[in-house]
């Protein structure tokens, strides 16, 4: 019976038409009964990003005759809340955000829309992770693929703390190449980056955010260091910004304020 | 000399022409110099977007017969980058966000383009503040004033952690009603909310999010506890998503993977 597979929910922030959602399909077939909802613009950089003032549009997109999944007008986050509130029929026994073309790693968590998705899922009580492989160019995303079903099919085993999400980074090289799997922490040093200034032909400026979006952290539990090293990063995010290990001090000080 | 005091960020998520940032203006020219670098146009719940793949258009606005502030077409995040890296003569003694109408409390931080901007400060090294007041209709943006003022002139004072932002929630009772500054947590529970489905003229369906956007963790150390208690919940928040209290458990349910 089809129906006791576990079922699994797709989206990512590259739009229901992406490759990476493609092959992320691949892998969670042979795992579970899957359910694609996902935006159907790409939503790269929006971060974590709900849709409070517009309507969302939903429509139903078929590849080679077959139901594909929905597409709708909004963000990841969206997707996740949508497919819950509204399209799926049941609760997913684990939501899978990606494959991302580039990684997703350090202080590029934040941003992430392929993130937020898994994050926006384990807010709302669900088993999730997100699934980026660290290559921009022509991502080898068939590389992933067994990576994929081994972390998805040990989380719909034996699930997740509440409330936590796997951000899961794959290094750009062959799978029997990987060293194996490392639970790391998000990497906490930010980019070299900056803007160029451009005058339009009319004389106005405007700027593009360039230079090397590359994390940096180097320690050997950070996310940055597994993937540099050969590993499947496997980051547990929690949806709690506050910074607890600065409270004690901050008291004292803003009890004298 | 003018010029001896200290240089203040100003930024929000409602836009440059917003009343909050005015009120926000005044209670910051009381403390320091101000600079204003703020999204032309609104950009609620955008969370933590940065513009990639587009150029940012910067124009200058004017009030009054005199020079206001920079406003960009991008996100609240993308307004302290770019001030930071290009617009401001040297960095920010203080990175101040907001007022905001209506309150960012729990699960909310993460949505939230006002807090975005105080993180994206904190990121890049700046101490920060995002400034709300608890009510979205007419707020009384006036109340809030000695608050920032007073929490303003200590951040720039004690300074803050490296890499910590202070998310400030203001209950909308007159100054002489609030109980006091607490220390708080994020919230962590989720919200009451659900989708309404409806039809287009021609057929097609659409959705809203609707249902109570009220965060409702009652812990007597949460955000939400203390601002309707009457307090001003001042929240530090640092940039790290990480799960740290589930890391010994999954590392050792991975290692079995």
């Amino acid at each position: 019976m089809t129906d006791s597979k576990p079922l699994i929910l797709l989206t990512n922030d590259d739009g229901i038409h992406a490759e990476g959602l493609r092959y992320l399909r691949m892998a969670a077939e042979n795992i579970g009964r899957v359910s694609v909802v996902a935006p159907e613009a790409e939503q790269s950089a929006v971060g974590h990003s709900i849709t409070l003032y517009d309507p969302i549009k939903v429509r139903e997109f078929s590849k080679n005759g077959a139901f594909y999944g929905y597409g709708i007008g909004g963000t990841p986050a969206d997707s996740v809340k949508l497919a819950l509130y509204s399209l799926l029929p049941k609760p997913p026994a684990l939501v899978m955000s990606g494959i991302n073309d580039g990684a997703n790693l350090g202080i590029n968590v934040l941003y992430s829309g392929t993130v937020s998705a898994a994050t926006e899922a384990a807010i709302l009580g669900l088993p999730a992770m997100s699934v980026s492989i660290d290559r921009k160019k022509d991502p080898p995303f068939a590389w992933a693929l067994p990576h994929i079903e081994a972390l998805g099919a040990w989380v719909i085993r034996h699930g997740l703390p509440r409330g936590v999400a796997l951000n899961v980074n794959i290094p750009a090289i062959p799978p029997e190449k990987v060293r194996g799997y490392r639970l790391t922490r998000q990497g906490l040093t930010k980019f070299r980056e900056r803007f160029e200034r451009r005058e339009d032909p009319r004389g106005s400026h405007y700027y593009w955010l360039t230079g090397e979006a590359t994390a940096d952290d180097t320690a050997e539990d950070s996310d940055v260091a597994a993937v540099r090293q050969g590993y499947v990063s496997v980051t547990p995010l929690f949806y709690d910004l506050t910074a607890h290990s600065h409270m004690e001090v901050l008291s004292c000080s803003l009890s004298n304020l």
